[in-house]
């Protein structure tokens, strides 16, 4: 089984840190189609003041549509796996620096069983690597 | 290992089904984040002319903020699952009705072998399941 994600650290703040993963997605050609910052989502959905809220937290959706395109034409189901989200996250090792995760496309294939992905996974999945390296 | 989706047909027009939807989605307690039309998105970038579009195919992220942020503070890198996807795409067998399709997310305790997602992902999965049932 595929992990889930690939991962790396880079340096903060945390919001340079997003905007240096923006600009290495679009290097990459990928566009960031939706956007959540989840720590202020549930903050404002949950905050109940005790101080025990949800550190920065942000998921970027990204997509690459010449290989979404050729997804959901082989496996129209694929959708509720895309687009590929990109979450930076809080360190917890260390205040200074912040975790980026892409989900692995890899796993896409393993999940759906579908060997015909394969191609789409690790052209994507090259990107995504890159992108996180250039970091 | 599970289905990476819950699936059920509702009857269209396509923009009807996907009120239905949203309303569904809300009863069950999620708020829907982000939205994808994947046709738009994909055949403005990559729309040539020939007639060889994708059709409706549109991306909803739902969210409870509840379950979100317990998974979220079990499992950090659940994010690049989040939030769970229902697709709403045209039904290849029948013109007049629309599949509606969300991520399973007893799937999340497949991939990530995180057993203790698992009482989430079946509260979660019973609503998504509840949702499309009352379509």
């Amino acid at each position: 089984m595929s992990e889930i994600a690939l991962t790396t650290t880079t340096a903060g703040p945390f919001d340079a840190a997003a905007a240096r993963v923006r600009d290495a997605l679009s290097a990459q050609g990928f566009g960031v189609l939706t956007e959540i910052d989840v720590r202020a989502t549930l903050n404002k959905k949950l905050g109940d003041g005790t101080g025990d809220e949800v550190g920065d937290y942000l998921i970027l959706g990204a997509c690459n549509p010449q290989f979404a395109n050729r997804a959901v034409r082989l496996y129209p189901q694929i959708g509720v796996l895309l687009p590929c989200n990109v979450v930076l996250r809080r360190n917890p090792d260390s205040a200074d620096t912040v975790v980026v995760e892409a989900m692995n496309p890899a796993m896409m294939v393993g999940v759906t069983g579908e060997s015909a992905l394969t191609e789409i996974a690790d052209e994507v999945g090259g990107r995504l690597q890159a992108a996180l390296a250039s970091l």
